[in-house]
């Protein structure tokens, strides 16, 4: 972890995902690991961006699995990233996260993977809300049941 | 929603998830609504717990999902609820959740549906964490990883 006291907002990494790497399901790695430490390194020239790995986020069919926070933001989970195909996107939708204010990502500024691979969303806490984006909600969670 | 502030965790409720009542999937419902008014009903008398209604929690293909949160709690989100079956379940694990301290209800206390349903969970933000439960983490990540 960055461990800074800055952060506004935070980068889950689960680690504990595994990747099955043969058809008998005996060989996987965890490819979470990968994704934790190219994003400490990328994203550490933002004290605003918290970096941390995590022990199971339960979505373990769609690995890896990867979750934005932060105090009245909303949170957004997303899986089936890999280090391989996905650092840039998942660095670019981080810096993205941060700057929307409130958590929400206007839609075309969403690398592929994070509007094919939303698992879940969830408000802020009751009272916590930062002032809404730009974009609408109501045009979001359109696109966003469209798209899962 | 309860409207108090003296809320400790929420217990989001998705009231736009469809679930197709017919094989022409023409015909649906919003399982959602009727579990919000329920929960606002039966945990009236917990000013600790809050229930809102959320305008899509993005798990469109588990409906109706919920989620239970709360400042220095870990996260659930739970699908695959319905009306018809879950009220109980839905009602005592919130309760369990708020009594844990921390989010994380032992699993023996768990109901089924919240043991088989569960589609994401994610850490308290850094810093805000509260102590741990008497179950140690690991037993309870390796029982939720077996589930999923």
């Amino acid at each position: 972890m960055s461990g800074n006291d800055k952060a506004e907002v935070t980068l889950f990494v689960c680690t504990s995902c595994r990747r099955t790497l043969d058809e008998t399901e005996t060989l996987f790695d965890h490819p979470g690991e990968a994704i934790h430490a190219a994003m400490e390194a990328r994203l550490a020239d933002e004290p605003a961006i918290r970096v941390e790995a995590v022990d199971c986020l339960a979505v373990c069919k769609r690995p890896a699995t990867v979750a934005l926070s932060g105090d009245g933001f909303w949170t957004y989970l997303v899986g089936d990233l890999t280090a391989e195909a996905n650092l840039d996107e998942i660095e670019a939708a981080t810096r993205a996260y941060l700057a929307s204010g409130n958590g929400i990502i206007p839609w075309r500024e969403r690398p592929v993977s994070f509007r094919k691979g939303v698992v879940a969303r969830m408000p802020p806490l009751p009272g916590r809300a930062r002032p809404a984006a730009a974009t609408p909600n109501s045009t979001i969670r359109n696109k966003e049941a469209a798209a899962s």
